[in-house]
C-alpha cells in the first residue's frame, strides 16, 4: 500500500480564538507525516509538528461599549450569527417546537378591545380636527440613516430589519422624526398635522402596566415659524381637552424649558459636553429617589457631590408664574443667557394658558426634563394624578414633592424640537416645530381597566337586525330578505345554517346586542308582511315587508 | 542565525471554494521547508509541499432553488453578511452620502391623500359593519416561523428583522396568516372579522400603478362550521357592494375552486407533487399569454406537452351556472371526486348569488388559481374591465377570453382556506375559513386620480370658523375667542401672529375651504358682538356674542 517513494501525509487542525476586540487569531496546528517502507518490510514514520498563528483584524464587529456600560446591538448581531450557525448545525432550523404566541411585547386588540380603542380615536381625532389639523401617514420603516443620531441612548432600542440586499432599514422609534423628514423632503414650512400610527421600541415590556414594544402614538405637531409660545400653549390645550374628555381622572402638566435645564447645568458647573447625559439622568426623577438619581450624576456621569447637591436644589422646584419671577431674580441663574431666555417664554406661555383657562392644571416644574435629545425649549409632560388607574413605576419620590397626590406616569409628553428638521434638510434650513404626543397606550389600559369593572356591556358589532326564521327550508327567503336590507343600507345579520332554531337566533342576538329580530314565516311570507321582534322587551309586531326597512331605521335611529 | 539543529517554516495557503449546494471546500497548501546550515556554513534548503482537501458541509447557508429557478433568501443572507464585512473594511457604514427618501417601494401620504384614504376607508368599514362584523388588530411582525410554510414560492418576498436577540420575526405578509394565528391561539371557532392594516411583501413595485412594498390590505373572514357556500356567497355580496359604492367604474368577479383545478389536473395527468407548482403558473394566465404559460408548464415544471395541451383546454373555459352543468357531465372530469365537488358547490354558490342578486357580474372562470398555497375550496378575484383606470399589467391575453372588454387588473380576491388554521393548533383541529381582500391600495390609486381630474377640491380639514382680526393688539381676544370656540366642540382656527393681516387671514380661508370668519375688533368687543363672515359670499353680519356658537353650529350644519 505504501509507494516506494514514500508515502506523505498531512494533518492541519485550526483553532480560531474570537477576541473581545473583535480581532480574530487563529492557530494551525500541522502533522507533517512521512511514511516510508524499506528495503526489509518496515515502515519508518516521520512526524513532524508545526504551529502557526495568524491574527485577522475585525472579522467580529468591533464590539463598542457605550457609557452607561452598555454594548451596542452589534454584540447581538454576532449572536445572530452564532445562533444561526448552530441552527444549520442542528439540520433544519426552527422546527423544533412551535409557540403559538405573539412576538414579545406585542399584543392582538379582540373585537372588545377594539371597540375601545375606536372610541378613544374618536375623542382624539375629533380634537385634534377641532383644532384645524391636517393629518399625514409614512411608512413603518424608515432608512436606518434617517434615524440615526436623533434619539442618545435609547437608539439601542431601535428595531433593525434584516440586511436582505438593498436599503438598510430600521422601524420607526416614534412619529416626530419621521415628520421632520417628511417636511424636510418636500420642503414644507408650515403645517399643523396630527398623526396616529404604532411605533416600535425594544425596551423592556411591561404590558400589565400598558407598556409594549409595538405601540401607538398619538401626535399633534405644529411647525412654522411664528410669534413665540402661542402654538406651544396650543398643544398644551389640547393635551387637556384629551385628558378631561377621556375622564380618566385628575392630571397635571408638568412645563419645562431645555434652556432652563442647560442653563441650570451652566451656572452648577456642569460641562458642556455633559448637558445631554446629565438630562438623561435628570429625566429619572419622575422615577427614582432624588438619592439615586445624584448617585448616577456623581458615580457614572462623573460630577462632582458639590455639582449635583447645587442641581438637587434646582430640580426639587415647583411652581407657577410666581416662580418663573423668582428665578428671573435668582443671582446665578440669572448668570446664563439660556436660562433667562427660556423663563421669559414660559412666562409668556403662563399668559396664554391663562387665556386658555388651563393654568390650574398646570406646573412649572424644574425636575422636568424628557429624555430625547432633540428638544430645544420648551418642554412638558402630563401625568395622572388619582390612585385607582394603574402605576407605571415606583411612586415618585423626588425632592420636594410635597403635595401627597401619588404620580401614576406620564401620560403624554412632548415639547419644542426646532432643530430636528435642520437635520435633515441638505441645505440645513431650519423648520421649528412643536408637539405633543398623547401616550394612548397607558389610556386604552385604563379604559379598558374601566370597562372590566363596568356593568355597561361593550357592543363589538353595529348590528340592528338580525333575519330570523322559526321554521324550515326559509333559507333562501332569509338570504333574499338580507340582501334586501344591506342594499338599503340596513345592518343586518342572519345565520349561515339552512335551519337554524329560532332559539339560537334569539340567543345570539342576546350575546351581542343585536336588537331588533325580523322573523320570517311561511305565514308571514304569505301575508307580505315581516314579524318585527324587539330583542329587549320581547314585543312582536307585523310589519309590511314595504314598510320594513323604514320601521327598522326609525327603531334604531339612537343606536 | 539558523540554529544548529535547522530551522523549520511551514507556509500554509488556504483556498475555499463555496459549492452552489451550499458546501465548503478547503484547500490547504503546505509549505514545509527545513533550512539547514552545514560545517562549510552553506544553507541546504528542503521544501516539501503538501496538499489537503477537506469538505465542510453546510458553511454556507444551503442554497434551495426555486422552481422558478430563483433562490431562496439566504442568497441575500449571505450577500447581507458580504456588505456588513465591506462596511467595516470601509470604516464607518453609512455616513457616505444621506438620501432623503422614504425606503424603496414606500410612501407617505400627505393632508390629501389621507383625505381621500380616509373617504375610502368609511365605505369599506361601513360595508363591513352592515354585515355585522367585528374587527380585531394584530401586531405588523410575527415569530418568523408563524409565517414559515404558508406562502410557498412567495416566502421569499417576507421581510425579516434583524436578529437582535431573543426572538427571530418578520413583519407579516398578510392580514390571513396573522387570523389564523390568532383563531388558533385563542381557540375561537366562530368569528366574522374585518381588518384593515399594512403589510409588506419585498416585491418589485411598480408604485405609479399602485403597487407598493408596504401596503394597506383589507381584509373580511368568516371562520366556522356552517353550512357549505353561505359565508361564501357573503364575501362575494361584499366585494359587490364595495366596487359598486365606490364608483371605479364596471368590474367582473371570476369564481372557481382548487377542488376542480387539482381535479382538473389530476384527469390531465399532471402528478400530485406538481399540483401546486402548476397551480402557481396557471395563475400566471391573467399576466400572461398561454403560450408562455404553457412554454413555463412544459420547460420549467416538465408536463408532457400533451398534459400542458389539455390543461390548455380547460382553462380556456368560462361561463356562469350553464358550464358547471356542462362541466359536471364531463366525462373526464366528472371522474375526479375532488372535481364533482367543487362544481357541486360552485353550482350551490350561483344559487345564493342569485338571491343576492350579484350574477350579472360573476363568471366561472377555470383559469383563475390564485397564487397562495393555503386555499382549499372556492377562490375569486375581482378585476375592473373598464378602461381608463390604471393599468397593471399587460391586458389579458389568455385563450378563449372572447369579449372585447380588458382586464385592467385585480382589485379583490380571496377563497375558503380549510386547514390553515389547523395549521397553528396544538392537536391540529381545524376552522374552516372564508374571506376576501380588498386591493384598497389600486383603490386609493384610481380615487386619487380621480380627484387630480375632478375640479372639487378636497380639503383636507374640517375647520368651520376662522378667528380673525382687522385690528393689531387683539391677539390676546382672539385667543380667548378660539378657546371658547373650541370648548364648545366649534372646530375652529387661529392665526400663531400678533398682528397677522386681515387679508392673509380671508386667503387662509380661501386656500384651506374654512366657510366662515369670526371678525374681532375694538368695535366688536364694546359692542359685544363678532362680525361673522361668509368666506364664499364675503356677506359680513354683527352676531352677539352669547349666541355665535349656535349661529356658527347652524350655518355648518351640512359641512
Amino acid at each position: 500500500m505504501i509507494p516506494a517513494d514514500g508515502l506523505k501525509l498531512i494533518f492541519c487542525f485550526g483553532l480560531n480564538i474570537f477576541c473581545w476586540s473583535g480581532a480574530c487569531v487563529s492557530f494551525f496546528f500541522f502533522f507533517f507525516c512521512t511514511a516510508k517502507m524499506n528495503t526489509l518490510g518496515l515502515v519508518t514514520l516521520r512526524v513532524c509538528a508545526g504551529l502557526m498563528g495568524r491574527r485577522t483584524l475585525h472579522v467580529l464587529p468591533r464590539l463598542q461599549r457605550s457609557s452607561s456600560g452598555m454594548t451596542i446591538p452589534q454584540i447581538d448581531e454576532e449572536v445572530a450569527r452564532l445562533l444561526q450557525l448552530k441552527a444549520q448545525l442542528d439540520g433544519d432550523d426552527g422546527k423544533q417546537t412551535f409557540v403559538l404566541k405573539t412576538p414579545k411585547g406585542t399584543r392582538d386588540y379582540n373585537p372588545k378591545q377594539m371597540a375601545i380603542r375606536e372610541k378613544v380615536f374618536n375623542t382624539i381625532f375629533n380634537c385634534f380636527k377641532r383644532h384645524g389639523a391636517e393629518t399625514i401617514d409614512t411608512p413603518v420603516f424608515e432608512l436606518k440613516e434617517t434615524l440615526t443620531g436623533k434619539y442618545g441612548e435609547d437608539s439601542k432600542l431601535i428595531y433593525d430589519l434584516k440586511d436582505q440586499g438593498g436599503e438598510l432599514l430600521s422601524l420607526r422609534y416614534d412619529l416626530t422624526v419621521p415628520f421632520a423628514r417628511y417636511l424636510a423632503m418636500n420642503k414644507i414650512t408650515n403645517i399643523k398635522r396630527y398623526h396616529i400610527a404604532k411605533v416600535y421600541r425594544r425596551d423592556n415590556p411591561a404590558m400589565t402596566r400598558g407598556r409594549y414594544r409595538e405601540f401607538y402614538q398619538c401626535d399633534f405637531d405644529i411647525a412654522g415659524q411664528y410669534d413665540p409660545m402661542i402654538p406651544d400653549a396650543e398643544c398644551l390645550k389640547i393635551v387637556h381637552e384629551i385628558l378631561s374628555e377621556l375622564e380618566l381622572g385628575d392630571f397635571r402638566i408638568k412645563v419645562n424649558d431645555r434652556r432652563i435645564l442647560d442653563g441650570m447645568f451652566a451656572v452648577c458647573g456642569v460641562p458642556d459636553e455633559k448637558f445631554r447625559t446629565v438630562c438623561s439622568t435628570v429625566d429619572k426623577l419622575d422615577k427614582l429617589p432624588w438619592e439615586e438619581v445624584k448617585n448616577e450624576m456623581v458615580k457614572e456621569k462623573g460630577l462632582p457631590e458639590e455639582v449635583a447637591d447645587q442641581i438637587g436644589g434646582y430640580v426639587s422646584l415647583q411652581g407657577g408664574m410666581d416662580l418663573v419671577e423668582r428665578l428671573l431674580e435668582d443671582p446665578k441663574l440669572s448668570k446664563s443667557s439660556d436660562a433667562v431666555a427660556g423663563l421669559k417664554d414660559i412666562k409668556q406661555l403662563f399668559v396664554y394658558l391663562q387665556l386658555f383657562r388651563i393654568t390650574d392644571k398646570v406646573a412649572f416644574d424644574l425636575s422636568l426634563a424628557r429624555g430625547l435629545d432633540y428638544y430645544t425649549g420648551v418642554i412638558y409632560e402630563a401625568i395622572l394624578t388619582q390612585a385607582g388607574v394603574p402605576q407605571t413605576q415606583d411612586p415618585q419620590n423626588g425632592p420636594g414633592v410635597e403635595e401627597a397626590s401619588v404620580s401614576v406616569g406620564s401620560i403624554a409628553g412632548g415639547g419644542r424640537y426646532d432643530g430636528l428638521v435642520g437635520m435633515f434638510d441638505p441645505k440645513g434650513r431650519k423648520v421649528p416645530c412643536v408637539g405633543v404626543s398623547i401616550g394612548i397606550e397607558r389610556i386604552f389600559s385604563i379604559m379598558e381597566q374601566k370597562a372590566e369593572t363596568s356593568a355597561e356591556k361593550v357592543r363589538t358589532t353595529e348590528t340592528q337586525v338580525m333575519v330570523a326564521s322559526a321554521q324550515k327550508n326559509l333559507l333562501e327567503e332569509r338570504l333574499k330578505l338580507t340582501a334586501e336590507l344591506w342594499d338599503a343600507g340596513v345592518k343586518a345579520e342572519v345565520m349561515y345554517k339552512k335551519n337554524p332554531k329560532l332559539l339560537s337566533q334569539l340567543q345570539h342576538c342576546e350575546d351581542t346586542g343585536i336588537p331588533l329580530v325580523a322573523i320570517l314565516g311561511e305565514q308571514e311570507l304569505k301575508d307580505g308582511v315581516v314579524k318585527l321582534r324587539n330583542v329587549t322587551t320581547r314585543e312582536e309586531l307585523n310589519i309590511p315587508r314595504d314598510s320594513l326597512i323604514e320601521e327598522i331605521k326609525k327603531r334604531t335611529a339612537d343606536c
